[in-house]
């Protein structure tokens, strides 16, 4: 049973829970999104743990799972983006090796500064496949359109379903999720693992929601959560996880929540001249940066 | 009256100066370019400066406005790309908090080589703001056209206008001012606080003009000064003020402002593509390289 | 003597040899590919070993040839990309200069995680000066068209013909030649410094052309060795060069050739879009990641 808890755990640590019954929760929430993304994200969370596990990584960081969550992103996200086949199965083998080596080699250069990769790896893993896939004759044929939700339904004005869809869909979108139902879930998994997680997540969502109106982002694209889900990353990532909580903590949270979604269309417009998508690069760098900024910030402190 | 030395040497600090009679200058400066780049770059300015103080930043280097200058720039360039309008000055606090975080996250980063963060966190707060920007109804509704001056007028050919014209922009589009009376203010500001500062930003202003020129750039961009000032800024960084002067240095200098000025139509290429702007990222990355290497040339010394 | 052996020890060293005879085979081999090459080649290791030898760099390093081999690669790409002309030549001196302190920059960051800079040097400068050129009237004047090999013959059925062009092209794109028996000849030169290393690149030479057949690459690209040159590196440089020999270290070396492979289409598409190149860009990510990774591999240990 304890390679199984090593997987589940490795799904949970996309949300930094070392929790199986977290993991659990979330591959159901995944499989309630679709059958590829449970087996996908599955094979990709195998895929990255056991190439750890084979090269001789820190047992004690596979067993935490933080040798997997990467490796799930990748399943999902390619899945989504170049279909449910054999080749992309290939694919996501080769992205959950190349994570693994990545994950390492991130943690190499960021520990002088005592800072996680994060999703970093699957992004990058990700970001370099889905620019180089239209030249894979193979990779490429069966991809289906993803085309943003603003695409067929433009305009400003929000209604009361793209709230509360927005809402829940901020959280299922950290794993590429755009069904609210499947939000909930994601949701639930949290509150099993802290409750103080599931309201830095809930909370963070909203920001998410509200710095987009403020923005004014098309209403189809905030309803399906894709200005929630960086802000999500960034709020449980600096409520308590790697920042120790505190009034100014809180503040600066919710302060790095709002910047990841002001960062969200930057990346994407840039990604979408070449190609690629968003994923979840503005939690990353948002969180890199505001946690290397701590030592200089005598109001803050890293957690420990 | 502290509080306003040290916006005023905040906004000096853009061309690495200390001094609020400089800074007083250069606002002047920015006022006689337009009342908007004035009132942004200030609001730029103490958006910074705020943050940076109330999350508890080193006092010394608030009060010599290392804390502000890259609210400046953010303030002038944002104002300029998205319109003097609320929705931009409400950007431009939230850009101006940003950058306050990443000046710490920056230097944090670039301790152990002992280089400095300069205006990047500038460079990476409007890019990416720039970049999204076109998705944000409220923000890009009021967005002037900002044409690259050779698109009214193509042709290498230089007039003895463009010449001087060019010098002077050179020093004046480092606060991306495009006449040349707000240069030549500029420059008296650079004087007032030391010579040899303005002595290198005049001889780096032309060096630019020459090497544009030799590559065979539209005549109307260096007129404008687009070749000059990240040229000006390379120039005054390595003379003097971060690398040891010696004859040897002025050389290393000289040649760090030609490779500015040669790098500059690839970072313009390469965010016209994808809808940004060079900024002063040639700057950026010259003088991050040129004093990067500065302990592997036995002839070349840092400033201590 | 010595500065001639100097300047081939520069050219040798693109494929990491220290050794000058292999030098003047590979300079051989650029002339057979085309006069332009082995002119502009040698034009440009000199400027950038001169560079480095006057501002002070370490002698040890400037003998090995350690300061020629970026100077070497911006030669002949930029003549590739630019056309031979005088103009192509200035800007081959000064992309020379650059790449001299670049590669003294990137030593001294790259230090703290025993690494070293590659090719990057190279890869950064050509990369600026391809995407600033259409800008620059004097430079761009007499530039070739450079359209892939599968723009004019598309599909993805390989032929005999493909297949063994292809392993003979994979070594000769290291210097961006594109005819088999050159690469045959950079081949010889490789085995005159190293059986090993002649084995290596060899090998991965056909893991490159098997990972870009799966993939589904066009025939024409691959039999022009575009899918095999960052791979051979990749090979060289993780067997035994800078990761020591073991079968897992075999293995490894295995994966970042596939790695480097399938990184190719990503990197080139994007710059496709921005007008730039491929160049050496997947080999130098992709070993710089591997290297970095391996203190947290208990199975693998760098090269001393």
């Amino acid at each position: 049973m304890r390679p199984v808890r090593t997987i589940l755990r490795g799904i949970a640590q996309v949300d930094f829970q070392p929790n199986h019954w977290t993991g659990l929760i979330f591959l159901i929430a995944l499989f309630a999104g679709g059958w590829q993304y449970g087996v996908f994200g599955l094979l990709g969370t195998v895929a990255a743990t056991l190439t750890a596990s084979l090269l001789g990584a820190d047992r004690h960081g596979i067993v935490l799972g933080l040798e997997g969550f990467c490796g799930t992103l990748v399943g999902v996200a390619l899945v989504l983006y170049l279909g449910a086949g054999w080749m992309t199965a290939v694919v996501v083998v080769g992205a959950g090796v190349a994570t693994s080596v990545l994950t390492s080699a991130l943690t190499v250069v960021l520990k002088p500064y005592g800072i996680p990769g994060f999703t970093a790896p699957f992004c990058m893993v990700t970001t370099v496949m889905v620019l180089g896939a239209p030249s894979y004759d193979r990779v490429w044929a069966g991809h289906p359109d993803t085309p943003a939700p603003s695409a067929s339904r433009p305009g400003t004005t929000m209604t009361w379903t793209d709230v509360w869809h927005g809402f829940f869909n901020g959280v299922g979108q950290v794993f590429f999720q755009n069904k609210w139902y499947v939000g909930l879930i994601f949701l639930i998994g949290l509150a099993v693992s802290s409750r103080l997680v599931a309201a830095a997540a809930a909370a963070a969502s909203l920001i998410g929601l509200l710095v987009a109106w403020g923005l004014g982002v098309a209403a189809a694209d905030i309803g399906a959560g894709l200005y929630g889900y960086n802000a999500v990353l960034t709020g449980i990532a600096l409520t308590g996880t790697f920042l120790a909580l505190s009034p100014a903590g809180v503040v600066f949270a919710a302060i790095g929540a709002a910047t990841a979604t002001a960062l969200t269309a930057g990346i994407g417009n840039l990604f979408t001249v070449v190609g690629g998508h968003t994923l979840t690069w503005p939690f990353v760098l948002v969180t890199w940066v505001f946690l290397a900024s701590v030592p200089l910030f005598s109001k803050l402190l890293r957690a420990t």
